[in-house]
């Protein structure tokens, strides 16, 4: 609670403000600070091209490892540093640089502020962090007032206060600022997202995204207890990012459309309760976060999203991924479903049968109420590959990191860097994904009262038409 | 809009109220008429026994004529009277009991209020109102008031005005008033509440519900437009009892919880207007209905409900039923899943075996971190089939109606009755579920405030411990 104070001190201001002015209905709003005189913003922003991009990671515990492995099969990257607080974790990441026959990095160790070190070189171009959610803001900050290009595990900022600060940090510098959500790479995604660029479901009009995890396998890994901590301590959607991010580049969130307002609601905190006392040994009756979370949004051009959050019951994974269109709809779990709007398919396709030999798909099943069968579906897949799919699906399928989505991002990134292109994802991205941390927070803790997301862009939200990923000539 | 404004009058006084006294965060909240003096409340209410049960159906467009069919079927019952606004539709009623053996009814047609001839005879004991949605509440009351108890189809009121009639009238007249929601007898249904109710899902935590049906192929046969108009001009969820019916029978809703305070958001109309518009010839640029509404619900024990309504998108049939508990997990669409506490299933379970044998289905399969095998779930469902479906699953598929959910429907009412017991659904269930209506539509129209969902039990909502179905002995 005492986190928010400040924020609840505003929010509670700014609502009986609104109120006794006699206006109807309420909403919360949170500051948004004016952009410094002369401070251009990032849309669309492209740093000057780096023929190799020199990388300090730091954070080798859980992600960091095995994005040091990816980055060693990515041609154009040098790994110059090394950084974590233990020192055990940085000669493992060393060994995996010896074991993939590249030269040494440097190493920084035995200290909580030993990143600073990393960030203070002159010869590191890219800062990869991958440390735990307290420490992201705060080192990617820093390291973009030293000159380095940050990319950032998600969730990248905790609070709107360090997403403020990014921003500001990011447009001032002129360094990206570019969170690391991996799930917008993932093949159904990346092919949905390409389907719906071609608009093959219409006008989409509401979109479903989630964190469902059961994490009891894997809270023991976190160092000292900082995601249970994070959780006993904080209401809210505290994972928001795999949910929300492939949602938004679907809608075209700051490329058209922008996120207006959010109410978010959760159950009681049952299950996490319980297993923080039983692993801690210790009562947690103030146990925070809720074991299931819910957010509903709505977008300046009458867009909903629901967005979930639940790392604690005895559930199948699930990241909803849904697409509700005019013309069509996308759903990714349990299973794979699409339907379409044939119009726009084009040519009837072809798909190879089960003898070998190519047959026509029935186009007349595309528009049927329910899903294509399988081979209909296959075939869309197939002729709606996304380009980038296509060009990586060998390599990402060999180097691996999540089916593949991992190489795909790290890959993007590295790529968009030495060409001197806008990257996939931009400040503002990690400034919308990210803010639900607090403004679902805000909501619960005030009764469910809906609040404003804040325009990140401050005014630039409807310039760029519609999301797509930069290629070089 | 002009639907509303007496309540948003009333809602934004209540609003203004809370917030000039500085207390926070604020709740519309809509007025709960006092019960009046004398008068008791429904809860577990039971009149005499029936050893005839004297039906009078009014409504025989849609889903009358099934009902007339089934009722034929079930012993104890005598078709009374038969009433529709058309006089073919009471011909094609009386001619379903013609071939089915039983004796002649009273037909009453030629008007709009020919409805009233009906509930004035004497040897009438239950109203059976398949109307258009407009028109069921008015029916309802007076038919009570006239000595009947009354089955109303879904949903049997539209706002909070017709809700408290009912309650009140159901309360001062002692007459049964329930609203005849079918989903809650659909087999997948009625089994998972039998496992919650057996603590297979351990506590239920959040619970989600819908109705998701593309109505193209149907808009023409609601009489004279009335749904489509009904859709033109109401936002919000005004077709949620599907949705949130089976889910608060699985909570327990006013058996020892209750619904605190409900959020909704919807879509721009798109694909509703432009339907409205092509088929009637007409602009609507005032169409109301959002083409997708999600709402989300808090409970006095701290449980979440999200339901969501879609009649016009392209989608697949889903009204969701999931149910998320501490120690199990159930889903319905699109495919049936089940994780369940293996230490509540007790012994062993055998299953057939493709070769007809009796094999052991492996316990441990139980608390695995995806949905039970196949196998397994075949065994977890018949093992858990609740009683009332095998008592009457060979009838039930016979006589037929959305698989046999409407039969049974139709069985219980009869049973209960004619054993003096207690109805499977109160007037109290009727109102919780219906009064979504207008509830999000306050919300909605309120830029998403949270409402407050009134305790129509008025204090007795805890007085019940759990939900169940009444037995004869």
């Amino acid at each position: 609670m005492k986190r928010l104070s400040a924020f609840l001190c505003l929010a509670v201001c700014v609502l009986l403000a609104s109120c006794s002015g006699g206006s109807g209905p309420s909403i919360i709003r949170t500051e948004v600070p004016e952009r410094p005189a002369g401070q251009e913003d990032m849309l669309l922003y492209a740093a000057p091209p780096l023929d190799t991009v020199r990388i300090g990671f730091i954070g080798l515990g859980m992600r960091g490892p095995g994005a040091v492995e990816r980055m060693c099969q990515i041609d154009g990257t040098r790994i110059v540093a090394l950084c974590d607080v233990e020192q055990d974790r940085v000669e493992g990441a060393s060994g995996i640089l010896e074991r993939l026959g590249r030269p040494e990095a440097a190493e920084y160790y035995g200290s909580e502020d030993a990143w600073m070190q990393l960030c203070d070189r002159d010869d590191i171009d890219l800062v990869y962090i991958a440390t735990d959610w307290k420490v992201h803001a705060k080192i990617a900050k820093y390291a973009m007032e030293h000159g380095k290009h940050v990319a950032i595990e998600v969730p990248a900022a905790m609070n709107l206060t360090e997403i403020w600060d990014l921003i500001n940090t990011s447009e001032r510098t002129r360094r990206h600022c570019m969170q690391l959500e991996n799930c917008v790479y993932d093949f159904f995604e990346l092919t949905t997202l390409n389907m719906a660029q071609q608009g093959l479901f219409g006008e989409i009009l509401h979109a479903e995204g989630a964190y469902i995890h059961n994490l009891e396998d894997f809270w023991d890994e976190y160092w000292h207890d900082w995601r249970l901590l994070y959780n006993r301590d904080h209401r809210g959607d505290v994972y928001p990012t795999h949910g929300i991010g492939p949602v938004c580049q679907a809608l075209d969130i700051h490329r058209g459309d922008k996120m207006n307002v959010l109410v978010s609601m959760d159950t009681k905190a049952v299950n996490g309760r319980e297993y923080y006392e039983k692993h801690r040994g210790e009562a947690a009756p103030d146990f925070q976060n809720g074991d299931h979370t819910m957010t509903m949004i709505r977008t300046e051009k009458g867009k909903t999203i629901m967005i979930q959050h639940d790392v604690v019951n005895p559930r199948p994974y699930n990241r909803l991924y849904q697409l509700t269109g005019t013309k069509g709809f996308a759903n990714k779990y349990p299973v794979e479903g699409y339907m379409v709007d044939a119009s726009k398919v084009g040519e009837l396709m072809t798909v190879p049968s089960a003898q070998g030999r190519q047959e026509k798909v029935d186009i007349e099943n595309l528009s049927a109420h329910s899903c294509v069968p399988e081979d209909v579906k296959q075939a869309l897949m197939e002729k709606y590959k996304h380009p980038i799919q296509k060009e990586l699906e060998q390599t990402a399928k060999k180097v691996g990191g999540h089916g593949g989505m991992d190489y795909i991002m790290d890959y993007r990134l590295i790529y968009c860097l030495r060409n001197g292109l806008p990257l996939d994802m931009d400040v503002y991205d990690l400034a919308e994904w990210c803010c639900l941390t607090e403004l679902t927070a805000i909501s619960i803790e005030n009764g469910n009262a809906p609040v404003e997301v804040p325009d990140f862009t401050r005014g630039g939200w409807d310039r760029i038409d519609g999301y797509s990923h930069a290629f070089a000539e």
